[in-house]
């Protein structure tokens, strides 16, 4: 997508296989700053400490810190220590056991590592969020259908940012409102802010910012208060981990939006690459680990200071401490369907079965 | 309560008629400031900038603000001008409304203004506050009373700030939690931050660190995977406004806690004293005025810098726009019972109007 107007994407190649570039999302909206990454290390720190978040997205970097280590030394130590290490930076999102494997395959039958793996896996990601944006899309015009004439745009309401910046391009949950945009439908978007980390404040809101597309920003707290009053058409969200019977794992604070749209029936939808899909575990809620985070990130915020410098500044008395969970999970039964790359699918264990038998029927 | 050990009250009377004292919330948690109020203008001020907030609160500041004016100029138009003025700052808290009317019967019989009526509103605050915190403790005694034993202590979840801040003394919300904490009840606070303004992570935080009550910051994202996860006993919040069949106003993000509660059978309680009670609505949905404050509240925040100066930090792109509902409202059905100085009565039209037909029995 674009920035001041020039294509980019979140992470690139530069020519070469020393090195690819970043687009590092701690310091927006307020900067725009890339950064060369060259090894194992300087990936697993910008992952830790969320240069580069959204799953898709760390599933596509960690694949480079993969490649990176392995070009350097492809003993059998490497290997395992970089996938271990790379596998324990974010606990909860599974895209990036699904990347690590898939390079890892590929490994085992070339020497030295091939990077053509890494960036064949941006690629694909590219695809498959244009394509995820094409069925919500679909699903975007039979709700605008259903509006009375005449009561203005369609509402759509997310949380976090499961847009370009989460992956390669284009975005989950928000590749399908750039779709709509771009084909001409009124469509507004509330973005949540998403404390403790403020994605939806910092990130969402410029990514459509960026691409003129109208919204407007609340705190997490309004969700509720805006689908109670009629001024939520859809939700849609992205996801790091789905469940085989459909749950859903989230930025914290998703759960609270899927039972705000039930209790006034608002379609809820969960965008999501078939890579985000755990089909190991059933039951997401007791399965699923939940990255616990640092209690900083809740005490302190980040922000553009009078003085145009970026400044911590502290929001509680010293002494406060704070938990801090990065994820909760919304049950299947709460969400009106997973959009994937292959169609949309009912959060169901009936429904995700259908789709295993599509893509062994496909892989066949 | 006490501030460094010391008892203090929210608004406090200098002696003399010419000024009260009031602990300006705005700059708290990071400074302890106390302003002297001298005059109609001064009050306003400090209501609509909130250096005074909370719906009790607000009614005794009010009421002081307006002996200030007819102290000065006891004139028909003065009189109705100061109620019109003051009754505007904050649409939706209906204390306000119930001050300004007490204080004006008892003008309406004196002259020159008696300071007397603002100072008993203010004392019998203070009653009411504890007597609620009174039927409060008998709830949390039953709820722990059903808990497993060696299951850890009471867990309260609740939102803003309903603590002696809001109030004069005791508060709503949270005086059942200081008099359970001061009966050597094992309990533990999850506070929610209460995003925009953030009153639980400056002010609850701060009230129940000096306290010495055992609590634990939390965003408001958290609400419902806590709920989830079985770390929540029961919750408990202030309000605003409640209509004559239980519907609570309150502070934006409340409504989302009562669906999390009612998803996972949490008792959920809200605090108030009568006066909060607006007999003239039935529909709060329908008919309390939600207030709308300035976007700048969610797109910037204040704390403590580095340099131990407060600072305001811009958390969005420069140009994002901001929708800012002060309060939600939680319907009736979805609240275990509200808990007043008269007991704990059930948030529905029979249960208010059995109330009601016992306020008037009393009164007659």
């Amino acid at each position: 997508m674009k920035i001041q107007g020039i294509p980019r994407r979140s992470i690139e190649i530069v020519p070469g296989d020393r090195t690819v570039r970043i687009l590092d999302q701690t310091v927006l909206p307020h900067e725009i700053e890339w950064r060369e990454l060259a090894s194992l290390e300087a990936v697993l720190e910008a992952i830790k400490v969320m240069r580069v978040r959204g799953a898709p997205l760390i599933g596509a970097t960690a694949a480079y810190g993969y490649f990176f280590a392995l070009r350097d030394d492809a003993g059998d130590t490497t290997v395992k220590t970089a996938y271990d290490q790379l596998l324990a930076t974010r606990p909860t999102a599974v895209n990036l056991r699904w990347a690590l494997d898939r390079v890892r395959r590929v490994v085992a039958s070339l020497a030295p590592a091939d990077r053509a793996e890494a960036g064949a896996l941006g690629e694909e990601d590219v695809r498959t969020n244009h394509a995820i944006g094409a069925h919500g899309l679909e699903l975007f015009r039979a709700v605008a259908a259903r509006k009375a004439p005449g009561s203005g745009p369609l509402q759509i309401m997310t949380h976090c940012n499961a847009g370009w910046l989460g992956c390669v391009d284009w975005g989950t949950a928000i590749s399908p409102i750039y779709q709509a945009h771009d084909a001409g439908m009124d469509v507004h978007v509330w973005v949540s802010e998403t404390r403790p980390r403020g994605q939806g404040a910092s990130l969402t809101a410029w990514e459509l910012g960026q691409h003129a597309v109208p919204h407007t920003l609340i705190v997490d707290n309004e969700a509720g208060h805006l689908a109670q009053r009629g001024l939520v058409d859809l939700m849609i969200v992205g996801a790091d981990r789905v469940s085989a019977r459909g749950d859903a794992a989230n930025k914290i604070g998703t759960y609270l939006k899927a039972l705000a749209a039930r209790a006034h029936d608002i379609p809820f939808y969960v965008a999501l690459p078939v890579s985000t899909i755990d089909w190991n575990i059933m039951d997401g809620i007791e399965e699923i680990p939940i990255e616990q985070r640092s209690g900083r990130e809740v005490t302190h915020v980040i922000g553009l200071a009078a003085d145009g410098r970026r400044q911590e500044v502290l929001i509680t008395p010293a002494r406060t401490t704070a938990r801090n969970d990065g994820f909760d999970v919304t049950p299947g039964g709460l969400i009106t369907g997973l959009v994937t790359e292959h169609g949309v699918i009912a959060a169901s264990a009936e429904g995700l079965a259908a789709l295993a038998a599509e893509l062994s029927w496909a892989k066949a």
